[in-house]
C-alpha cells in the first residue's frame, strides 16, 4: 500500500502551517501522548513574524511538539480537554492558557455540535492517506469526530509508525443525535467498523510527510506501596468476582492511565478468576497489558490509544501481527462510551489525588487550585462502571500528608460514583453505607495509622454539628 | 380484564406484612411519589409486638405510607436511593436512618447484582396481577429490576388506579451485563416493550387488594422569580436550538422534578422552535406537561412516573385514552439511561441549591451537611445531555443569601457536567471557557447585583493566590 495516494497536495510542514489562521481553532489527533501530529505543530511553533492565538482541542494528551513547543512559543490561547506536559500545566496554572477540562466520552459530540469549539482545521497523524480517507496511527482518540467537524484537513503521514498497525483499528462513527442508532458493540473483542476514516475529498488541503517517533509516557517502576495497593486490590477483585452474578463467566476490566495503573495491571495475573474470561475494556494500552496478553491472562484489550513507553512501542511494532487479534483500537467515543461501559458491566480501577471521608474524589487539582492533567476518562469509567474502584496511596510520598481528607477541595467524582476505595493499608467497600459509616470505614481501613487520630477528631467535631454528612466547615481545610 | 387472576394467594395487608422479616430488605415500587405500595407498608407500621429494622429501596420518592408512617414507627434502618418526605429527611439528617443517595440510572443493575442491597421481598403496586405477570400502576421506576432481584413478591392491586393506564406502559428490561444487547430505543415515542412485568410464578407469595390513592406532590404556583428564570431560559433555548446543528429538525427536552421545573415547563410554549418537533424525554410527567401535550407543543412525553398533583391525576385518569398516544411510561433504567439520553441528544434543565464560581453544583445538601431529597436523576441527565442547563434563583427566597457561592460545600454535578447556568438575572454559557472566565460570567450575569461586590472581592483574593482554579481556602466558606 502506498502511504500517500498519487495526486494529493503534498507539501512541507511550514507550507502546511501557513494554512492555519493566526487565531485558528485546531483539532489535533492524539491520545495517551501518542498519535498526535508533530511536524505541523513544530513548524507553527517555529514560524516567524506571526502572532498566534490558537485554540487547540485534542482527543487526550499529546506530546512535546504541541504541549511544550507551541506553549513555549506563546501560541496557544485556549486548550481542551486534557494536557499532561509540564509546560502546558504551568501555563494553564498561570492562567496564560484558558483550559477547560472535559470528560472524554462526550467530546466528539461537543465538537461536532459546536458546543465546545467549532474547529476550522483538523491536523491529523496517519499511517496512510487517500483522496477521501486516512488510516490513524498509534491512537484514534477523537480523530473521526474532528475530521467530521473541521472545515479543512491537514494530514501528517508518519513513516515511523508501522503500516501494519492498521490491523488494530476498528473505526466506528456514532451518528449525530438525535436520530442515531445504538452503538452495536456487545463484546470487548467485537469489531464493528473499519480501519479507515472517510471524509469528503474537498476537505483535504494538505499532506505532510514525517518520520518522527511519538514522545510517549515513561512509566516508573512499581514501588513497595504500589505493590501493597495491588495486593489489596487483587484480594478485593477475587472476592467480588466470585460473589457478583454479573461476573459468573467473564469480567471486563479498565485501569486508569499512569504508573500506578500500569503497576496494578502488572499484578493482575495473580488474581484467581477461576475459568472466567478476562478482557480489558479501557481507554489506553499501557506496557503491562502486553505482558497480560502474552501470558494469556487477557483474552483481548480494547482501547483508543497505544499509550506505551518507547520500549513498549518497539516491542509492539516488531510484532504487530502477533498482537493483531488481541488488541482493538476504537474511537474515544466508543472506548469511553457510557453506553458500552454499562452494557459490558466494566470493573473500573482509577487513581486519585485524594479521597474525602464521604467518598468524594479529587483527581485533578492539587490543593483544589492547581490542575495536574485533567479528568480524562476517569469520569466516564467511574460513573458508568458496575463496580468502580479508586486506588491510591494513603499518603503523599515522602511528605507525610494524608490523601484521606475531611473534604476534597475539588470534586471530580462524587460520592455516588465511587464504590470501593483501596490503599496500601486496606479496602473500604462503601456500597450500601450511609456517609457516617463510610467515614469510619475509610479512616479505619484506608488511612495511614498515623493520620487516624486527627481524622477521628475531625469526625467527632463534625458529628457534633449534626446532619446526614457532618462537617465542621470552619476547620474543614485546616483539620490536622 | 380481571384485576386479580383466579387462584392467586389473596390475603389482607396484615397477613402480607407478616411475611416480611423483621430485618427484611424490601424493594418497593414507586417513583415521583406515585405508584408505591400503600397497604402493606401501613400494616407493617401498625404491626404490634415486632421490632423492625428494615432496609427499604425504592425507585425514587414514595408517599407517606412508607417515608412517614414506617419512619415514625422506627421501622427503617437503611434507605436507598431517594426520599422526599419531612419525616424521612429528619431521620436521615439525625442519622437514625443510614441513607445512601444514588443515581437513578444504575440502581437496577446495582440491585440485581447485589452491589447495593440484595432484596428478599419486593412489594409492588399493580393495576392487575396474573400468576406470572403484573401491570405496574402510576409509575414503573425500578419495579422490573426489583421483581427480578427479590426472592419473593407481594403485589398490591390498587383499584383506585384506572386499569386503562396500562395503555401508557412500555416495559423493556435491559439484560444483565456483561452479555447484553443495546437498548433498542431510538426515538422518544418508540415502544420497545410491553405493558406487563413477567416473573417466575413461584415468586408470587401474596396479593393484597387496595383502593387507596397516591399521596403525590403539590406544586406551588410560579413566583415572579420563576417566571423571570423561565424567560431567560426560553431566550437561551431559542438561540441554542437555532444554532446547534443537532437540533435542526427536532429537540428532546428534559426538566427536573419539582415546582421550578414544573413552572419552567409551563413557559415552554413561548419558545420559538420553528417547525421542529419537540419531545419530552425525562423521568417524570408533571402537571404542566399535560398542558403542553394538549396544546400540541409536545409530540410525546416519555418518563417513568406520572408525578402529577392530585388534580393532575384526576385530569389524566378521566381521559387516559386521549393521552395514550402522547405519554409513554418506561422503566427508570430506560428513562434515565445514559445510553438513550446521549443517543437522543437531550437538552436537560435541572434546578440546584447553589452553584459555585467554577460551575460545580450542589443539588442535595443544605450547608453541605443536611440532605434534602437526593441527587435523583439530575446526574443522569446533567452528565449525559448534549446541553445541560442548571436553573435556579440567584438568592434563597426571603433570606438575601446568594446561591452563587465561591465553593459549594457539597458537589453533585462537577464543572464538567454543567454547560449553562440560568438565574432570574441572566444566562451564563460556560462552554469553552476556562475557570476564571466562568467565574466572571457567573458573577456578572447570574448573581444578584447586591452579591456581586462580595463575590468579586473573593475572586480578587483567590486570584492573588494563583492557580488554574483560584481559591482562598481560609475564607472560602466565610466569604461575604
Amino acid at each position: 500500500m502506498n502511504r500517500v495516494a498519487v495526486d494529493l497536495p503534498v507539501e512541507d510542514a511550514p507550507s502546511a502551517a501557513a494554512r492555519v489562521p493566526d487565531d485558528g481553532r485546531l483539532a489535533v489527533s492524539g491520545f495517551g501522548s501518542v498519535g498526535y501530529p508533530k511536524a505541523v505543530p513544530l513548524a507553527l511553533a517555529e514560524s516567524t513574524g506571526r502572532t498566534l492565538s490558537l485554540t487547540v482541542v485534542s482527543g487526550g494528551s499529546v506530546g512535546d511538539e504541541i504541549d511544550t513547543a507551541l506553549v513555549e512559543a506563546g501560541a496557544i490561547e485556549r486548550r481542551f480537554p486534557y494536557q499532561a506536559r509540564p509546560a502546558a500545566r504551568e501555563a494553564v496554572n498561570a492562567r496564560r492558557i484558558a483550559f477547560q477540562d472535559r470528560h472524554i466520552a462526550g467530546l466528539g459530540d461537543e465538537v461536532v455540535s459546536g458546543g465546545l469549539v467549532a474547529p476550522d482545521v483538523a491536523v491529523v497523524e496517519a499511517l496512510a492517506v487517500g483522496e477521501d480517507w486516512l488510516i490513524p496511527s498509534t491512537s484514534i482518540g477523537h480523530t473521526p469526530a474532528f475530521v467530521e467537524a473541521a472545515d479543512r484537513l491537514i494530514v501528517e503521514v508518519n513513516r515511523a509508525q508501522p503500516l501494519s498497525l492498521r490491523r488494530l483499528h476498528d473505526v466506528y462513527r456514532p451518528g449525530r443525535p438525535p436520530n442515531r442508532e445504538p452503538i452495536p458493540l456487545t463484546a470487548p473483542n467485537a469489531r464493528i467498523g473499519e480501519s479507515r476514516i472517510s471524509f469528503p475529498r474537498e476537505k483535504l488541503v494538505s499532506v505532510v510527510e514525517t518520520d518522527r517517533r511519538d514522545s510517549p509516557y515513561a512509566f516508573r517502576d512499581p514501588s513497595s506501596t504500589d505493590r501493597a495497593i495491588a495486593a489489596n486490590l487483587s484480594a478485593f477483585l477475587a472476592t467480588e468476582i466470585a460473589r457478583n452474578p454479573a461476573f459468573a463467566s467473564s469480567v471486563n476490566l479498565q485501569f486508569g492511565v499512569g504508573s500506578l495503573g500500569n503497576a496494578l495491571m502488572g499484578e493482575l495475573d495473580g488474581v484467581d478468576v477461576g475459568d472466567r474470561t478476562v478482557a480489558y475494556y479501557g481507554e489506553v494500552i499501557q506496557d503491562s497489558l502486553l505482558d497480560l496478553i502474552d501470558d494469556g491472562t487477557l483474552s483481548v484489550a480494547s482501547a483508543t490509544s497505544l499509550a506505551l513507553s518507547a520500549e513498549g512501542q518497539d516491542r509492539l511494532f516488531e510484532d504487530v501481527e502477533r498482537y493483531a487479534d488481541g488488541i482493538v483500537l476504537r474511537p474515544a467515543d466508543v472506548s469511553n462510551s457510557p453506553e458500552v461501559i454499562r452494557r459490558l458491566g466494566v470493573v473500573a480501577v482509577n487513581s486519585a489525588l485524594e479521597v474525602d471521608l464521604y467518598g468524594h474524589v479529587n483527581s485533578t487539582h492539587v490543593g483544589g487550585t492547581r490542575v495536574l492533567n485533567g479528568v480524562g476518562g476517569s469520569g466516564d469509567f467511574n460513573r458508568n462502571a458496575l463496580v468502580s474502584v479508586t486506588a491510591l496511596p494513603s499518603r503523599v510520598r515522602g511528605k507525610g500528608v494524608s490523601r484521606i481528607v475531611p473534604m476534597v477541595p475539588h470534586v471530580d467524582h462524587t460520592e455516588h460514583d465511587v464504590s470501593v476505595v483501596v490503599t496500601e493499608r486496606g479496602v473500604a467497600d462503601l456500597r450500601g453505607l450511609g456517609p457516617s459509616e463510610r467515614a469510619d470505614l475509610l479512616v479505619e481501613e484506608c488511612a495511614h495509622p498515623d493520620d487516624r487520630p486527627a481524622l477521628r477528631a475531625y469526625l467527632d467535631r463534625a458529628r457534633g454539628r449534626g446532619g446526614h454528612m457532618p462537617h465542621d466547615l470552619e476547620t474543614v481545610f485546616d483539620w490536622a
